[in-house]
């Protein structure tokens, strides 16, 4: 039962779907859209339009972008030799922010969860292999950087069996302590990832 | 520094701005658009515009409605003797849930409060003792139902010294207890209210 107009509980409705918000936060989302001024609510809803219509996938990398394609793969400046291979789009912003990392990127739109029903049809590796196989291409190196869990893991190595008869390197980011942390706090598997990849100083 | 295309750029930045959603969260929210159908992103848009065109404040209780006088207003079965003032339209649906009242309602859209530059004139008051001092009125009995803190007393205090003159009968909800808390986790002033207001049983 709701005594809030149905336009009203339309929007309540639809803030409730977005993940992470429940009931209260929708309403909360929703009281805040009614004050804003005609022009800034036209303009939120202007957002949601505009974002869905224009942006898509890089038709090279599969990053999120505006145009046919994404500003790193256009980029004269980055190292065509090397493909970073990531699960999304959030991954290839904190890599670039690190600003260690020069080459182009690979974004798979997921990983293999066989208990989500994702498989390796379901995200873009299917893509990343033609661009490797691509006789024109110039790729000489690709490092998995999917996250540290199984299904990262996972993902990394189906796709380096998928890549090697090609003759690239396939590399994968270090494992060890994160800087800052104490050991104390460091868990067992990073512990022993940690003593496993021990060098030399 | 951002990678996101501009038009996500700027969903994000819309979504951030909402209360309580943060830079990650709003991201999340994005992406999930992004994620949308093109239609369930257009029905998302279109319940922004709607709600923000159709809905409004009764022209009798301040309500928010879609129609010119809003459903409880409307109501035949409705006692049109009382009215419970409230600070904003969830207060409505919070005491229509407990299906104890069958009185109208006045929404004030907010409470006294000069730390917030909020004054008398800056809420609906005025329109509270218009309806009160209408001759054709039939209202007996004003229930004061502001949040039990200072400003909402302070209005609660504010509008009785108002509506006196009219020879209205002006009551507020009891302080006390709450139902199922423990004693032992009672703030003082809630327990001084119930020693105050105790009862014979």
């Amino acid at each position: 039962m709701s005594l809030f107009p149905p336009t009203l509980e339309n929007l309540i409705e639809k803030f409730a779907s977005l993940p992470g918000i429940g009931q209260k936060s929708a309403q909360r989302l929703a009281f805040h859209i009614l004050a804003l001024s005609d022009q800034d609510a036209e303009a939120f809803a202007e957002a949601i339009i505009n974002a869905k219509r224009s942006v898509h996938c890089c038709s090279v990398c599969q990053n999120l972008t505006d145009s046919d394609v994404c500003s790193i793969c256009k980029s004269p400046r980055r190292d065509e030799h090397t493909v970073c291979v990531v699960s999304d789009p959030k991954a290839v912003i904190a890599i670039e922010r690190s600003h260690e990392y020069n080459g182009l990127f690979h974004v798979l739109h997921g990983v293999i969860s066989p208990l989500n029903h994702v498989g390796p049809d379901d995200i873009k590796i299917k893509e990343l292999v033609t661009r490797v196989a691509d006789t024109d291409s110039s790729i000489e190196e690709v490092i998995m950087a999917t996250n540290p869990d199984t299904e990262g893991e996972t993902t990394a190595k189906y796709i380096s069996r998928l890549l090697k008869p090609f003759g690239v390197r396939i590399t994968r980011l270090a494992y060890g302590i994160p800087v800052g942390s104490s050991l104390e706090f460091t868990d067992d598997a990073t512990l022993m990832r940690a003593l496993e990849g021990r060098q030399e100083i």
